[in-house]
């Protein structure tokens, strides 16, 4: 029987873990390989290798109450998007609330992880971890849940730059991007358009002589703001909007791009992807917009070499005197502690069933928790994962047969897809409700909604047309928490609160100016030539814009 | 008879004020005190006392095409939305090619501007300057037009915060701010939501640990993006537009202040000003509401006291260990060197006619070009100015008597207190159309739009119903130009020229995915779910967000 469980990582994937857990009355150990927890979340003044690291600008790009641990509600005066100190502060408050620092083990650095000779029939591993002090020191675990993250090699495609060698410039990967001291007044490229390369270009963008940002596809941009400046993650996005787009992909999609295009168009701004809004992970900058039509950053096109000093984009333009190159071109992956028949990929990915257990293991000891990727938070996505692992170790929750398990990786693999732009460096993307919900089911903690509807029509409407907050999954079955109803009901509160820094008067109201008639007349007559001007069609004159959008 | 002029001053205004002597005919002399052109768009990596000054992150608020001298339209490449170095390439531009250079004496600093004792018969002016080696010379002008502008002398209300004598951390006005550099991790204070303010705070949310903004009276904020990602000022900004406006004011108010409380709702955010959008220059920031959503930036009310390193505000709530506090609390005005009867302010102003002027002269033999704002680029303002003044100077305008000019102040000053908030920081704002057209009318420069309906339709429904952009001022009369009409038939291209850097092929159509009976039927009702919850109201369940905007 599973009862010491390893948790490899102290970033969001391994607290939660930890926590999933103590839930099951399991014996979590984690072995950390820093002195400190946040894993990603915790800024490094320097880039520590082997570590995932990010840059002092980061903000969270998914709201707070969307980011949250299901029943961990974050404190209402936190930021609706917050900055990465806030993330690792609210980290710091669910370890503390829910006493998970005594089983963290820091400055332990997992070398190896082995099936134990009786795996068989134990299903144990044996662990080499080097502490602090450089010594090894070699355990056995019961199960093994790996929670080291996507974001920890940088992938540094330098043989697709040819020159690059002889370049005169100096040039480093996102991962080793801090701030941008030290770059006043440099020609800087950017290379690469998710969201390091749009962030980072932004921040150099504000003390660099000019920066140029060079995408081979382009990308969806989006902002936090939603209407009305509400995080945007809030609006549109409850069950029923979700389950709308399943059914209707090519309408929402088309919506959604309209609207996007309505706030600045893509095509016009040189960003325009060739491919629908969900099938990647969109960039989500506020600033870059304003960015690019003042000059500051100019969209390029894919690098096809460099020259001396020079970088030459594929249509041909060349740009000269170039000072610095950031390669914002994304993460590998692996866990190179694992053993290597467990680290065999198969169409980018491993093979993970439900993107959590290796399907080849004789004994499901072993879990992966937080690879994956959706629109939204990890953490909503790795917390479930945590929660469904647990109860596979503990045998709650049967696993079909390895041809079954495969059988659904297959299956997976295809709706991926279908849906979905994977590729090397972006393995894994799945449909957040469908994903979790699925899970939840197993765990037996999916919302039963039209039972709620019965007996909490308030609380039903909630969930199914509300913000799809992850409190959702607590209010029912194993893992049931009492403030789940209550943190659902009063999330808007959370959300306001960060607001609440000053109060404003109720204006006066302005007072209107006196109109005579020939006034009236002569501006109804205006009013005319205004709406036949606004609804004319411009082709004829390009009175207004002359670029379709 | 008027013959030699000199112009203080080689910024915008003193350039085109040069450009304008030429034009009529006169002798320009350009005394200015630094050693380049450019004024305040001259980026000083150090403040220089006595001038104004930008921060390096400095964008134009105006697109280019709005803020154009009227015969020289920017360069299709420059950025819509100029960086100082844009601007200050642009005015370099200007002055090659109308050879303005040979005009300018750099390293002049006036002293004085005395009346000539016989200024009653020559009208002429006896200025004292300063060389750059520390030399006085003293010369005789017919005439004196003055392009020192009013951002030279920061204003700092150190006696309305109490003990800021022995606050704690360091404190500086926004004149002295360059770069973000040296505050990171800082806890920093803005005071004053001007569009300094909001800049600075912007720029240094980005390295400190935080950025407290400070308003007074709140703001409204609106984004350099119009609809489509189109210059903002080039939408809805025609003559029509803005005749409507004078004609339903508080309608037009109502829809502008919609339309920016659904980008994000200003009382929610603590912006909401007590006065209308038309009524103060608006805050241009396109980040500002992310560093808000994001904590970055917060806002707060008014600082009431300082006590040793805490800053204490007027709702009560104190912020503690403040590193350093930013002044961004703007600019006296002040032409030291002028007659001191001329510096008599009535209402915060000079009594300058048409804001040019000064009533009280004998002779109209000197003029002040630039001193003025409207809502929009001073460039365009100040050209006109330039072009009025000078046909003053030679006597082709004819001013009324004094008595009929301090009258017309008079009016212009009633009529600026009813629809614009004035004080002594801000002491003009005009209506930026109806201020141009009486000057250029005066000129014999006004477009006459009904004769153009009949003789060009297409170029005339462009200078009605297109973006009023200053070529309009050079179709006829005076200073006609040629390149006018084609200026102004080809101004959308020069606002498409710098998108053009990254080709976007057209995408391929996304496949629909296939719809079955069970899929279209649940997709129905589930639509009628749908609009059924957009458009119920919520006032029963907070289903959507409970804040009304």
């Amino acid at each position: 029987m599973v009862q010491k469980v390893l948790v490899i990582g102290a970033g969001i994937s391994g607290l939660t873990s930890i926590k999933a857990c103590l839930e099951e009355g399991l014996e979590p150990t984690c072995f950390e390989s820093s002195h400190d927890l946040g894993g990603l979340w915790r800024f490094k003044e320097k880039p520590e290798p082997g570590r995932a690291n990010i840059y002092n600008s980061v903000v969270m790009n998914s709201s707070k109450e969307m980011t949250a641990f299901s029943d961990f509600p974050p404190p209402a005066e936190l930021p609706n998007n917050m900055h990465h100190s806030d993330v690792l502060q609210y980290l710091r408050l669910y370890t503390q609330t829910f006493n998970l620092l005594p089983h963290i083990r820091f400055q332990m650095m997992v070398v190896s992880v082995r099936q134990r000779p009786d795996f068989a029939t134990t299903g144990q591993w044996e662990v080499e971890a080097e502490s602090g002090q450089g010594q090894r020191e070699t355990h056995v675990f019961d199960a093994v849940i790996v929670c080291t993250g996507h974001y920890t090699y940088p992938h540094l495609p330098l043989k697709d730059f040819p020159g690059i060698e002889s370049f005169d410039g100096t040039y480093f990967h996102s991962w080793d991007y801090r701030g941008a001291e030290g770059l006043q007044g440099k020609r800087v490229v950017v290379i690469g358009i998710g969201n390091s390369g749009g962030d980072i270009a932004v921040d150099i963008s504000r003390v660099a002589e000019k920066v140029w940002l060079s995408s081979r596809k382009g990308t969806w941009v989006i902002s936090r703001l939603g209407q009305g400046g509400i995080p945007f993650d809030l609006i549109d996005s409850s069950r029923l909007d979700m389950m709308l787009y399943r059914l209707f992909p090519s309408w929402i999609n088309k919506m959604l791009e309209k609207k996007l295009n309505k706030a600045f168009c893509h095509q016009l701004y040189g960003l325009k992807p060739n491919f629908g809004f969900f099938a990647k992970i969109p960039l989500m900058n506020d600033d870059l917009p304003a960015r690019i039509i003042s000059g500051r950053v100019q969209v390029k096109s894919n690098v096809k070499e460099f020259r001396g000093s020079s970088v030459v984009f594929v249509d041909g333009s060349i740009l000269d005197k170039v000072d610095v190159v950031v390669f914002a071109t994304g993460y590998d992956y692996g866990f190179p502690f694992l053993p290597p028949d467990l680290q065999v990929k198969c169409d980018h990915r491993l093979r993970l069933y439900k993107h959590v257990i290796p399907a080849s293991l004789t004994r499901p000891t072993l879990a992966v928790v937080g690879f994956i990727s959706g629109l939204g938070a990890i953490s909503r996505l790795a917390e479930m994962q945590a929660r469904w692992a647990t109860r596979v170790l503990k045998g709650l929750v049967t696993l079909p047969s390895e041809e079954a398990m495969m059988k659904d990786i297959k299956k997976d693999t295809d709706a991926m897809n279908e849906w979905f732009l994977c590729s090397g460096l972006n393995p894994l993307y799945v449909d957040v409700l469908s994903y979790t919900d699925c899970l939840a089911e197993q765990v037996g903690a999916r919302p039963n909604i039209p039972w709620l509807f019965l007996t909490d029509p308030k609380l039903a409407l909630n969930v199914f047309l509300g913000p799809y907050t992850p409190y959702q999954y607590r209010l029912t079955g194993p893992g049931k928490w009492v403030g789940a109803r209550q943190a659902i009901l009063s999330q808007w509160d959370r959300v306001l609160q960060p607001f609440r820094t000053r109060v404003v008067p109720e204006p006066e109201p302005r007072s209107t100016h006196g109109l005579s008639i020939i006034v009236v007349l002569s501006g109804a007559a205006l009013l005319c030539c205004f709406f036949i001007s606004k609804h004319s069609s411009s082709s004829v004159f390009p009175l207004k814009f002359p670029f379709k959008f």
